[in-house]
């Protein structure tokens, strides 16, 4: 029973990372800086985008990953970022997005003129990991309030990231953290992680995560 | 492509799905309480099931779901509660457990005395709700620090569970959290859902918790 679904697996897999890459080329051509969040539910992908949204200055979008409803994308939009939103719930309600559906997206979205493209993907810190959507940076968020032991318990995510950011340092004060063995253990799955501290909330950070977007801008 | 998919994932799931009314039925003869533990990483799980180790009157055990590692499985030996970790590492990384790999685990476990079985699925509010285990009660936690629309967003955790709970309601002062908001919503995708509200480290609530498991004991 669990070869026979690996092997289907696998098969998905080839086809999702030959379109992954044909992506990536296609939006380096355009000049857009392609960046791929990840992370468990409620860690702050949404509201990372929101303070970015109406913080930096360029022209943004955003594809929206959610199993259902539209109510991140709403927020992003609000904020002031072209939003299109991918609802997996029509698909089995699948836990993450893969490369096909981010190229059928884009077909629906004016290119034109804009610096970043950014996927929120669903909040899950397994299955997103296993699919390349084709961007540039996959960049994995960890909350302050999840705890020190994840990268060891999800390494794939923090494997196949290259910048992990932590957030919501503003509650730090009010929990038992210890940040020192969070970024060990970040570094021990993956020794060349960036690792950034934030809080989209107080705004705390901030500046290092749009100094991130401003040095890999591709336009 | 994606239909493929689905093909296999309905055979599983309905291998799955017989193996779990089996088992619900096996335990419920032996008078084990069987109870599945849902919910995103760092939502409380563990540390609810430590706190429950120390201070609830029972003979428990638990069986660890986690892709990596055995550090859940070891704090929970610590406080007291017989453990059995399965690592679906080897499996592929798989973000939810099955029915199968349960029974396999029980073979493993001494059962006698065991007033109450836990199973602590893997840190995932998506594919964990689309496996029946074979628990009599599915439990699904979700931690103030993760905002009011997290139900709405994975419904079918919600849907699939009995009880909700609201952990971490030491960390509420500090949060911008809607109480209120978050408990509509809960009950606008599970009407029937019972709600709990607790937090394991200041100890406040864990009565609520330790009535539902005495009220709902088979032996």
């Amino acid at each position: 029973m669990q070869e026979k679904e690996i092997k289907v697996m696998k098969k998905i897999l080839a086809t999702n990372d030959k379109m992954a890459m044909e992506l990536r080329e296609i939006l380096k051509k355009k000049g857009i800086l392609f960046i791929n969040l990840m992370s468990s539910p409620g860690s702050g992908k949404t509201s990372l985008l929101e303070s970015t949204a109406k913080n930096y200055n360029g022209k943004l979008a955003v594809i929206e990953g959610d199993i259902e409803t539209t109510l991140d994308a709403q927020r992003i939009a609000n904020a002031g970022m072209i939003s299109y939103q991918i609802n997996t719930g029509p698909f089995g309600g699948d836990c993450h997005l893969e490369s096909g559906w981010i190229k059928s997206a884009l077909e629906e979205i004016d290119l034109n003129d804009i610096d970043i493209l950014f996927v929120e993907n669903i909040g899950n810190l397994v299955c997103p990991a296993e699919f390349d959507v084709g961007a540039h940076f996959n960049v994995v968020l960890l909350s302050t309030t999840e705890g020190e032991d994840k990268p060891l318990k999800y390494p794939l995510a923090f494997q196949n990231s290259s910048v992990c950011i932590i957030t919501k340092t503003d509650l730090m004060s009010y929990l038992d953290l210890n940040l020192k063995q969070l970024k060990d253990n970040i570094k021990k799955v993956n020794p060349k992680m960036k690792i950034l501290e934030l809080s989209s909330k107080d705004g705390k950070g901030m500046e290092n995560w749009f100094k991130f977007l401003t040095e890999n801008k591709l336009s």
